[in-house]
Parts: structure tokens; C-alpha cells; sequence
């Protein structure tokens, strides 16, 4: 077997995933993405779902991260407990054929608080290993479930998971809100109110109403009503963010349209960011945990 | 007209109704409840709704309250701003026939906030006609969304709208942690934890995703998934009914079930309660409106 000839490397969440070709000096040669996540797969047959993937992309080796690795995946990678590196990472790997490897994800317990990651953990440590970060940094992680990740010397020290992206998913979906928050999410005004009244901290849950209630007063036009109800959310975690550590520099990494509102909520909270590609940051990682299974 | 001869109150929400014929002294002489909120009427036909209820009560005038009253129910009657007393509700009274009055809502609006109530402000101040609270007091009225009601001389001052309830029904229903909340909510050690965590406040969305991280690690019992998550949400709504100017004591108004919880989440933060009869409150608070008329 061997890896430093190159490797495909799969991203694979939930609800989609994202598929790599790797040359030997971790450069993308070939590249899929599709709405393909593990909840594809109620049947659990990843067998074919990983021979297709060799069809597209070539008959390599393959290293998984994500959700692949949980109890609804292909075989589940216990957690490794912070702190945790690349190194920790690549012994805990696990092995389903002698060419199939996944990445576990992190695990946090202490301080009566308990916290897992599954696919984040790649791409953060590929941001400190691609220089994008240094080793002891405050990442800000957006997606469905936001992650705030301390570094230090370079490993995943602590970080918790707040449930921001699915809220205003519940929200959006199922709420009495549901009508009023059609419209775009933008770092507008109305974000910027929101996100400042969050800050204060505490009130989210009587905040949210006052959408609606503002809205059958007069006092919020409806089309403000998405932006400043994401503000809300999105200010909250932040607000939640700054109870860490912190340097002073904030790294928020991950897709644009969700990168420059958290940046406008960190920013309005006095810390300064950066952004970081959160591509970029997984082919890195998975290239370094590569490089040392070799 | 004669009100005076006893009449027909209706207590007509989104998803459920409660009619009572009562007497001349407003004693209850005949009631039946329902599931026919204003939501089984898409069609708007509630004329043919009001001759099933006379049909079944007798054939008397009518007082209606809650969202019957609404844009969406079958006359909408403006809200009443606060300071709202029961002279205010007979004053802006909207007839929809001779007969038939809806009772209007309450609104707020001021401090940068805005917020509306329907159907409670009856209990409410019907509690205080009734001597159940005194004319200066703080209530509690939880619900799919919770109220907390300033009372000054006897009129509605304040109030605040927490989405507590329709939160944990998004959460148990669609959420990420729906297979951990099947469980009975009970104010149980684990409630108590969770309301302690969430007095702390400002944490909320992340300490919804430690639930599921805390089962995933073994951190959490499963069967008390339901009693912390109801806990954290009840805890972070307590937090946000300290932060208005209390009296001493909270008197805590609705449903046992959930008074009970409320009761234990109030306790912990340090302050005294009572539970009023939010039925007994109703009756009481439509009795003063129907005098009025007469």
C-alpha cells in the first residue's frame, strides 16, 4: 500500500460530502461534491458508495473524515479526548479494509461540560500544519453547529459546539417565525442591531419573539426580519465565544456567506478576525495525516 | 341585550377553544373544551362556530378572547397598549354583531422593545379582580410562549414574551436532539441541574448541543435528556423574568404540569412563588368585562 503516491481523500458529512484526488505532494488533481452524506445511506451499504468514488476519482487509497465516522456511518472512530493532534489522530485511525482508513473525530469532558467533533478537527489542524493560523489560536468553525476550537502548541486544547445554524434552521422551517425569515441573510443594519442586542447576553429566547411582535407593530419591517433574527443568533454566539480564553485575533473559518457574519458579530464584540479557506485548510490536514501513515 | 341574565364565554386560541355558559353571578353553569382553534377554520366560516357553541350552551351573548380576535381569527381587534386595565379592554371591545364582542389584546412597545399578548391579559387581570394576586405584583404565565406580566395599579405596565415552550416542541420535534427528548418532563434533580446551568445565562445554544454530546460520552442518562433540556430552556427563561424589576414573590399562572416546573426554576433563582388557577382567573376576568356591558 502505498500513500505517497497520492490518495483520494472524502469529506463526508450528514447530508453531503465532498470528494478529493491528492497527488503525492497533496496538490487536487480531480474533485467531486455531491449531496450524498450518510444519511444517503440508511441501508449502511458504503461498499459501493466507496467503489463509485474510486471510479470517479481513481483506484487510491482513501482516507474518510466526518460523519462517516459516527454510529450511522461506515464504522464508527471513537473520539479521541483533547488534547489532540495530528499525531493522536492518525493512531487512533480506523481501518476498514487494508486501503480504507477514517479519521476519528475529538471528544472534550471537563469543567461539567461535555463536547464532540467529527470533520472540523481536519481542517483545523490543516490550518495550523498549511501555516494559516499559528498553534495557539481561537478558531471560529461556522456550519449547522458552530465550533469555537482553542489550539495550543498546535493541538485541539478545548472548543464547544453551539447549535446556531440549526436554530435558525428550526426556525426558518417550523416556527411561528417560519413567514417572516424567507428573506437573505446579510451583515446589514439589521444583522448589526441584532447581533449587538444579543451581545448583551442572556435574552435570546424572548428576543426571538419580539420578531414577530415587532413586525405586527410596525416597528420591523418584514424584510429586515431574517437578517436581524440571523443577528440575534449568530451575536449569541459570539456573546458565548468571548466567555473563552481568547487571543486577540479571532480565526473564523469555513463558507463565505456564513464567514462575514460571524465576522461582523466578532467585530461589533471588539475582536479582530481573520478568514481562513476551510478547503484549503482539510486538503492540508488530511495531506499531513497522509504523509504519516506512509 | 341584556347581559346581566348570564352569557357565553369563550377562551378561543390557535389550536383549542374553552367555552363556559355562565350566570347572571358568573358562577360556571355549563362549559366544554375543544380542539377547535382558530386554525380548524381556514375558511374564516366561524358564524356557523358561534351557532354550534349557542347550540350547545344556550342562546346568549357572547364574549370572546384570544386569537379569535387576531388577524388570522374573525374580527381583528387592534391591541390595547399597556397600561392596559380592565377598562381599557371594555372601552376598546370590538362587536362583531349585537351580541357577539371580542376582547382586544395588549400591546408593548417602548426600551426598544415590542411585544403582544391575546387571551392572557383576561387571566390576568381577571386574577387581580378575583384577589388572587394583589394590583402590584409579577406573574408568570407559561405556555407555548411564556409571559412575564408586570402588574402596576392593577393594569397590565409590562410584559415580556419568552418562546420557551415552542422552543422545546421544535427541538423534541425536528432537532438534532428529537431521539433524546421522548422522555417525561419532571422537576427532578436533573431539571434542577439543568436550570442551574442555564441561570448562569447567555449559554443556551450551546448547552442544547451538550445534551446530545453528553449522551454520546456517557456523561447524561438518556431518560434524562428530556428534564435537563426542559431545565436548561425553563432555567434561561427564569433568567430573563429576573431581569425585570420583581417583587418579592412570582405568582405563577397555567397549567400544572408546567406551573410546577416553572415553580422549581424560580425557586432555585431565589425567589418565592404561589400558583394561581389560570381557568378560575379566566372566568373571573370575562365576568368583570360582561358587568361592564351591561
Amino acid at each position: 500500500m502505498r500513500w505517497d503516491e497520492g490518495f483520494i481523500a472524502v469529506d463526508w458529512g450528514t447530508t453531503n460530502r465532498r470528494a478529493y484526488r491528492l497527488d503525492e505532494a497533496g496538490r487536487c488533481a480531480g474533485e467531486f461534491e455531491d449531496s450524498k452524506g450518510i444519511l444517503s445511506f440508511p441501508d449502511g451499504n458504503f461498499a459501493s458508495a466507496i467503489a463509485e468514488i474510486r471510479e470517479r476519482l481513481g483506484d487510491l487509497p482513501l482516507l474518510l473524515a466526518g460523519m462517516i465516522g459516527s454510529n450511522r456511518g461506515w464504522k464508527e472512530a471513537p473520539y479521541v479526548p483533547c488534547p489532540a493532534g495530528l499525531d493522536d489522530l492518525v493512531k487512533a485511525l480506523v481501518w476498514v479494509g487494508e486501503r480504507e482508513a477514517i479519521v476519528p473525530g475529538v471528544s472534550y469532558i471537563g469543567n461539567g461540560r461535555a463536547d464532540v467533533m467529527r470533520g472540523e478537527e481536519v481542517q483545523v489542524l490543516g490550518a495550523v500544519a498549511a501555516r494559516l493560523v499559528g498553534r495557539d489560536a481561537m478558531i471560529c468553525h461556522p456550519g449547522t453547529h458552530n465550533k469555537w476550537v482553542q489550539l495550543r502548541s498546535g493541538a485541539i486544547h478545548n472548543f464547544g459546539t453551539v447549535m446556531t445554524g440549526e436554530l435558525f434552521s428550526l426556525l426558518k422551517s417550523h416556527s411561528i417565525l417560519a413567514d417572516l425569515l424567507g428573506g437573505k441573510v446579510e451583515p446589514n443594519e439589521a444583522f448589526r442591531n441584532g447581533a449587538r442586542r444579543a451581545l448583551e447576553r442572556g435574552m435570546l429566547p424572548a428576543q426571538l419573539f419580539g420578531v414577530r411582535a415587532g413586525v405586527l407593530l410596525g416597528q420591523m419591517q418584514i424584510e429586515d426580519a431574517a437578517s436581524y433574527t440571523s443577528g440575534l443568533l449568530i451575536g449569541t454566539d459570539v456573546g458565548i465565544g468571548m466567555t473563552w480564553p481568547l487571543s486577540a485575533q479571532i480565526a473564523i473559518m469555513g463558507r463565505p456567506e456564513l464567514t462575514r457574519l460571524y465576522a461582523a458579530a466578532v467585530e461589533i464584540a471588539g475582536r479582530e478576525t481573520i478568514e481562513i479557506d476551510g478547503e484549503q485548510s482539510f486538503l492540508a490536514g488530511i495531506h499531513e495525516i497522509a504523509k504519516r501513515i506512509s
